[in-house]
């Protein structure tokens, strides 16, 4: 199994994959060097009147709603229909879901292209599959992780797409499996963007792999196994914000497998 | 005294505030990473579909008009009335006031929402305090320096706000009393939007505390101590913008005691 | 002519010139912090009401369209007409040249208010000729560094502007020399905009000087020579990035001479 993660980043390495992002202000710069970082080549773009081209030479695509407005909602929704229509891999990042009506508006128009994959907390997950309006069940649980698992496979079910639910236990679900991902370090909640990173990294696999599930849990062990390594040798999290970088780059097999802890169940 | 100023800081840990910010391209990144690295808890959000939500989730709101334009401006004001009306506490940084006519306009407009806390260096207090178009008195002093504190008196005044003018020293002023803080170095003015950061921190503190003042003092020493410490493991303004943030997040009460240099008029 | 680069240097550190940045959301904290390093003094500001202003209290403008939309297209091309208009030297930055017909349309009409200096990449700069809609005849050439060289001359010669075209040798040309200069390092290529933050240095580096070929090489190898300085001491693109800040703040004449490798054709 980790023989076949690791063969996924080799794959992004070996690719270099152009990854069109439309995402948030926020981490514009540290996604784009995360994407260097692993292999891939960002493209950070977002005009209305360019949209349709730059999905179209990319490879896949990455809509993270982090700093939405009028103007950038819609050209998400414009850069998911074309991803959508192309048959490019995208996938959404639903940040702050369930803040306001008017991300949940958006996120449910978003849904209605069909995501190759959606990246998120556990209250975005349970946020997402309440803000769908277009079924009349909602989603109801009384655990907190219970209900996000409930949530992502109402989502699953509903939209074909693969979930992950990033926390303490990255959980990653498809319409037949369920993968948890136990990498990663505390200290990384302090970082900003993080997920965002892991959300752009998913997004570089998902657009040379053939095995999307699986290139989803290679992604999530590459960022929480780096950070894990990374932590050591930082004073808190503004080296830890540098060292995630460098260790997303010389990375190697032999790190990588020792430290990897995952679970199929 | 700096018992006090060290309760603020405690304070901030355990509640973690959730700070809505509506601040400039240029420090999205450092300043979520500041907030975070202080215990706060960042959004940035600025649509004007979803500013009156955000606002009433948020504990405080930062408004920094570095990089405004016309939809942001109005997203500002939006935010500016919203906190107003909720009773929230709000912190404006008045970013290159002075320097256009536009910048002015606006900057005339948010007063009028009495922000709780006013940060900036003192050509911007003065340039604000001149920007002031509703009353036919302006400030005029020969010294800059005192320019300053003769500008920040007169916000004081009419707006029953809490000034801090940020430079070498520090300088807090409300309706009865003044701090000066001695803390900080001057590498700190190579890093760019550490004086976003710094109304960014005090943002986080006036969400929590009950007594503005103090904490502003205590927000202000808290920045101005870890970058002093931050600058001996420094190489540069590179490193220090990183060291600074690991500095923020792991600061001992001895260390900001031993450092602190406050008087009080 | 070392000693000529190092006074262009020193240059920048003495006049400290206020550099107008109209530029990209994924390299706005990095170009603002290489240019405090230099020396230099950064404004960030797009609005169209204030464009006007900021170009005539600035000393040179950057234009950088690498996340451009409709809006900041309109604003650059104020701010290059203003600059254009107001005699001021401004930099043209063609960041993603040739990727899209809205970036080649945008670029066409930058291209009208003759830059003093453009700089991009082998690919960015043969699109930009070839973007160019004015003239009939074409740029052909077969091998790609020609084809490059081939194209920068046609803009030299059809705009009175320089071009520097960066890469493993970064070639600058202007309307009777050549320099090439063969610093840098091949880690520099997976940091985020550090292309973006030649420009800005070179827009702070034309602001002072009164030899703009010299001062745009000048800049070119303090940045390539620096990147080589901090690789040393850098684990990986993270580190680099923040050793590279710290290089450029610290370095010194005799690391400056004993790296430079300049060849004047």
């Amino acid at each position: 199994m980790d023989k076949n993660l690791w063969q996924q980043i080799q794959l992004v390495r070996q690719h270099s994959p152009l990854v069109h992002n439309i995402t948030n202000y926020v981490v514009m710069n540290n996604t784009a060097n995360a994407l260097l970082a692993v292999g891939a080549s960002p493209i950070m773009a977002h005009a209305k009147s360019e949209i349709h081209e730059m999905v179209n030479i990319a490879h896949s695509v990455v809509i993270n709603i982090g700093t939405l407005d009028e103007y950038w909602s819609e050209a998400m929704l414009l850069g998911a229909e074309a991803a959508h229509l192309a048959k490019k891999p995208w996938i959404l990042d639903p940040v702050g879901a369930g803040a306001t009506g008017f991300r949940d508006r958006i996120l449910n128009q978003l849904l209605q292209y069909k995501p190759t994959v959606i990246r998120g907390n556990a209250s975005e997950i349970i946020a997402l599959a309440k803000a769908n309006t277009t079924v009349t069940k909602g989603v109801d649980s009384t655990a907190k992780s219970d209900e996000a698992i409930s949530a992502a496979q109402f989502l699953v079910d509903h939209y074909q797409t693969i979930v992950c639910i990033s926390g303490e236990t990255d959980i990653i679900i498809d319409h037949e499996k369920t993968f948890l991902i136990k990498n990663g370090h505390p200290l990384m909640t302090k970082v900003t963007g993080l997920g965002c990173s892991a959300t752009a990294i998913i997004g570089a696999f998902i657009g040379v792999t053939e095995n999307a599930t699986e290139s989803v849990a290679a992604a999530m062990a590459l960022i929480g196994i780096s950070g894990e390594i990374a932590v050591l040798e930082s004073k808190g999290p503004g080296s830890l914000q540098v060292n995630l970088i460098d260790k997303l780059y010389n990375i190697t097999e032999e790190e990588f497998s020792s430290h990897l802890k995952i679970e199929r169940l």
